[in-house]
């Protein structure tokens, strides 16, 4: 970073837990910042550590050319800056809140301007750190005028494309792989637990299993992309016979099974549209069959 | 593994796609290796490899100390059995058919003696790999006696306790955790697809965040075995919400939403059941609660 952006000053609308610790991250890095939170009282424990109170919105928004705004959702996003008619010509605003695509490109049409979306892919003690992940999309010329400003927040920052749906589909693409990962890695627990096995004993082994799979996605990922699935090694009629297993074992000690039958009714559908021989990637295709 | 190990004689029943990897692994190695399979073409290629093709089950039985049995299913094994009443004495027999803890359990009271179940985390082509990962329980001596002679067909053995079920179960939890990281990532690259992302493009995000949540796992695990499922960071009612989102965005471009679906349907129990300020892992309680 550049002695020059160091300087530039910041605004952060919106001082919850994630609001919060972006603001600190900013000053933390010597960014002259300004905040502005609905209720006052998170807004002054930030002025002890440095941050200017902004009285109003508006206030907030004319302090600096970077706006970072992270509330609760897109309703509020739009209260927010209803007084202040949008996004305000010469300013750059990053709206780093949670919502869908649509809401994000909604958004973008309303508010007119420089607007960024982004997702923050971390939790709140992740904020500032070099590795942390957050995705960026819409406006290019801005997020490239404070990239530099933006990667105190995360180092790991990555523009997506003008669409400014990007980062939020990204966001709930990765989810969709955590999400699986843990209730895949739960219910083995349960299972294990029945049989006197302790969950800290099966860790080691699924961590093992999870970055096995983690490098099997870029073979799987260049099959969905050529619409070809061969399934040389693994074929999905292997996986399903494993399926019921699973699903056996979780109801014979009383278990809840719908995550594994959720799991063998879409190898199911495939092997009943004759892709029985294919790679597991051709789910994919039963996935775009509602 | 010492000079003596490598020239013990093995006996390798069925020879499908897995069980002539494994007799190819051991005839690699040096091993005397006598096979047979139920019908004779199979056993054929293998003898042009060097192995001994026995005429009978009783005959490939009586030709070495280790007996490893690799065929469709526990049925299969039964049926092979059959002939020689169950596992002779003075044997050690090595069961690596995929089936359930039941099927194993079983298996060990109807044969008798010295009996070791298995299974193979890995695709016929990871056989004889150093880093392949095969799980073994059941008869521990036995297992002793011959743990280096069975390295040769995946350096990464793990003997986890007398129960003979636990190999079969840990195999279970494994893929349990695979086709949920699998069915996730899938419902990703399908959301993104439909917005022009092409699946390479996600696949190195996704294989980073796969990673991360490995690192994960520990954590969750020592939460499971305590009971307590302190939320600092990330609580269940932040998951919930971007859940729906997942769930919006694939039924928004017309995709079936049943997975992110059934992940939802058990946060929204807990939640019910007053854990919306708890850790993801508290989801392993409300499996309990069929």
């Amino acid at each position: 970073m550049t002695a020059d952006a160091a300087t530039r000053p910041v605004t952060v609308l919106g001082l919850g837990l994630m609001g919060s610790a972006l603001a600190r991250a900013f000053l933390r890095a010597g960014h002259p910042t300004t905040v502005w939170n609905r209720s006052a009282a998170k807004a002054e424990a930030l002025a002890a550590e440095g941050a200017q109170v902004a009285g109003s919105v508006a206030g907030a928004v004319a302090a600096s050319p970077l706006v970072v705004v992270c509330v609760s959702d897109y309703h509020a996003v739009r209260e927010l800056l209803g007084p202040i008619e949008g996004f305000e010509e010469g300013r750059t605003f990053v709206n780093l809140t949670s919502g869908t695509s649509r809401e994000a490109r909604e958004l973008a049409a309303w508010g007119g301007g420089a607007y960024v979306d982004g997702a923050i892919l971390a939790v709140p003690s992740g904020i500032g750190a070099a590795e942390t992940p957050i995705l960026y999309s819409g406006a290019a010329d801005a997020f490239e005028e404070h990239a530099d400003t933006l990667r105190v927040l995360g180092g790991a920052a990555a523009f997506l494309g003008a669409d400014h749906g990007l980062a939020s589909l990204h966001d709930v693409a990765v989810l969709s792989l955590m999400w699986g990962t843990l209730n895949g890695f739960l219910q083995g627990a349960a299972v294990l637990g029945a049989a006197g096995v302790d969950a800290a004993s099966f860790a080691p082994l699924a961590a093992i299993s999870a970055n096995t799979v983690a490098g099997w996605l870029g073979g799987y990922a260049e099959q969905i992309d050529s619409g070809a699935y061969p399934g040389d090694d693994a074929a999905l009629d292997t996986h399903l016979a494993a399926m019921e297993h699973l699903i056996d074992e979780s109801e014979a000690v009383g278990l809840d099974a719908s995550f594994p039958k959720a799991i063998k009714q879409l190898a199911d559908r495939a092997v009943a549209a004759g892709r029985s021989k294919d790679s597991y990637a051709v789910l994919v295709e039963e996935l775009r069959k509602r």
